[in-house]
């Protein structure tokens, strides 16, 4: 499980999110109270959007409490539109490659969640893959794969139900398997205008997320960052919020097991 | 605050105490009991005895419980007489050279603890270093400047009175700075023959030590690293633990800080 | 390109090969002089056999040339039977999991070469794996694929005719995918107890590899280390050495390409 | 040795001349030609100056070459004045701390060449630090210590006039330690607004030091980056080039040895 936040608004300075408040990602990285793992300390990754067409990625194996790095990127860089992510690893290796969030041309991708069983899928996932997508993959971990399958299902037109297919397609490989353990899946896409975050599992517990309408924006996060004044609310399960510059948005995800027979 | 475990006795392979046990270093370095800070994920390191006169060291910033290599070693690695120790930075910065165990030629030391005010003793402390000592100095930590003040008191020589001698100096230099934070010194030294844990505060506060005799040597721990059958005994406040292939040994430290006058 | 060696004979300290020698593994991962690349600093590895059953491995992403840790640890490992590689990527990623000896079970396996037109055969040779050793794949290198291949083709029952067969279904991939750039693969595989240092590339030009028996064992390497009073042979091109305790014994390698139709 | 390169002038983003040019510093790190060292491989560093008053920094241990979050920073990273440093340690450890350019509040400082024994000055350098400084000092090696006692000499209010006195100084303890090795100093100063190029060498010596002027500003670098349509000019031995928004302008370095006695 890890943890994560997304900021979709006006331009502010990655610290303003990733370090100053009490229960910051940084705070996180050490003393998560909603995960699984407390400590979410195998690395971490940036991604944002700046001057250029690509978004800007950074990844590093250090736990972000102990990066320096980390801290100057995040007081210099401003953004309208950034994801920020702390891991720990369910199984894969710790790498470069590994890490949150993951970019493909122009879009970014971060999660939280699991593959059941993912050791004995990851083969059967891959080689649905199109071969010009298996060629971007630069890790190894389950996060990836969903992310390179959803592209391959239509992400990058159709954000809600290329997700709902990849998802039913996933579950039914599961169940075909006969492996029992659940997907559990939260997950943030952006294709540099419109973030969708997502909230689904298997057996009805994926992990928590949640959003605040800022005056300049919109804040998505694993877990509150401070008890601010406004609001925090929680995305309900088995369903997406669309956030845009105009406003949010939230629907049901349809995940039909049958569609992947 | 860090966790630590040194053995002295039969050759066994490192893995035995480091990785095994339920408890283990390896398990303490994400959920520590005993300590101030639970996770002790900035950086570790590792020093044995083997064929050569030097002793071997390694040292990395990763935390030890995601290191590939510590494992591999660990599960390689045949001592009689080792330090093992993970890191939780009181302040210094996270770099290789600031990692336990210290060597120096043939001995080796590693800490668990804090000077008080550091900061603003570095200097003094280093002041008092012959220069021979001080082109030793490799990283920035106060644990490093303890081991090498330490040294230039005659540690190999006269290992409890050295000791004694370098906590009375800096005790003073703590009072006459007007420092009022404690210092606090837990910490295993060795020439390669000998063990002695020294147990010590300013304030009556040291943090735990505890040692166990098993059939074919001694282990010293920060905390237990099991629920064994046989027992663990705790190093008192203000002594120093003396261990050899004979036996164990317990005397006071009698630290004078007037000796630094 | 990449430099490596390998030795099999009567325990020696790993720094008396790896460090000691004018033109050592060390002095080559800055300045290799029969290589395409005169710098191999995208990590290195090792790999050794001593007490255990399994060997072990260290891999590490620094250049081998200011790598502490690893200028310890040769310093106190002896075996029998060690592997040593500095590698220099022909594209995949600075990762851990990329840098040789790779490891299966008790095998160990390291290349210097590489397949052409990669990044295009990679997913084929993959589903050439058998599931059991797919999952063992850590890493994204043609040089891992390569060893799992040759695994699944019986490498530790037929180690001469696995690699026959290995290479021959690679070359026949790249001929059918219309790739022109050669197959160009010298490596060393051992089960723990019998070395081979194969040399074969699809151009007729692999890179460099030389053998030298010393009084106690025997040293294969990419290329000599010093200007010994004992001479260094070349294995020839198209050609494996075989090494055991008893002694060395050379034969053609047979790549059928029609094998792969 | 080292290579560097520093920039003022219109916002640009960093790739353009860190990555983009033919002999890029990314491309000297791995061949430099006129460097004591073709590789400079021990880690990197950069220093920008963005939207706030403190400039941000980046160091890393990795090679430049290999490290794909340096690509993507300077692909994001538009700035008016920075820095960017190669390193290839001349001795002190392969740490972050140690790696260039180094930031004092607003300030930053990066440095090719050497201090002649400094194992033997570095505690007498670091004596005349006064406590201020010497609390910020985060590394070990020569060319931060200059930084410091050049701050501590004035170097904010006197940029040449400070450096002078700081190359005087050490120059004479060079002589009185009875020290023959040269100290050879090319650097770069800048407080924000201004940049400051020193090149300089007690035996007339000092590396190579270039600048251009460009359009929209000015380049300094230790060696051309390419073979543009511009000009590169030699800074003269023995001078500081001056830079600001309006232009540059070349005087001499008055180095009087006797000033430190």
């Amino acid at each position: 499980m890890c943890r994560f936040l997304a900021y979709l608004g006006a331009p502010i300075f990655l610290d303003e999110l990733v370090y100053t408040p009490a229960h910051s990602l940084i705070h996180q990285s050490l003393h998560a109270t909603e995960a699984k793992t407390e400590t979410n300390g195998d690395g971490f990754g940036l991604g944002w959007y700046g001057d250029r067409d690509e978004p800007g990625v950074y990844h590093e194996v250090l736990p972000a409490w102990s990066d320096q790095n980390l801290r100057s990127l995040c007081g210099q860089i401003r953004s309208r539109l950034f994801f920020a992510h702390v891991r720990a690893s369910t199984g894969t290796a710790l790498s470069r490659a590994n890490c949150h969030p993951f970019r493909n041309v122009g879009d970014l991708f971060m999660h939280n969640g699991q593959v059941g069983g993912y050791r004995h899928l990851k083969r059967e996932i891959e080689t649905e893959l199109p071969d010009a997508l298996y060629e971007h993959r630069l890790g190894t971990t389950d996060s990836e794969a969903l992310f390179l399958m959803a592209l391959a299902n239509g992400l990058r037109t159709e954000p809600v139900a290329a997700m709902e297919r990849t998802l039913g397609r996933v579950q039914a490989m599961l169940k075909r398997a006969g492996i029992t353990e659940p997907l559990r899946f939260t997950s943030c896409y952006t294709d540099g205008e419109v973030l969708w975050a997502y909230r689904w599992a298997s057996d009805d517990k994926p992990p928590t997320l949640y959003y605040r309408q800022e005056e300049g924006g919109v804040l998505v996060v694993s877990e509150p960052i401070d008890e601010g004044l406004r609001d925090w609310h929680r995305v309900p399960k088995g369903s997406v919020l669309r956030v845009d510059r105009h406003g949010i948005n939230i629907e049901d995800l349809r995940v039909d097991i049958a569609v992947a027979a």
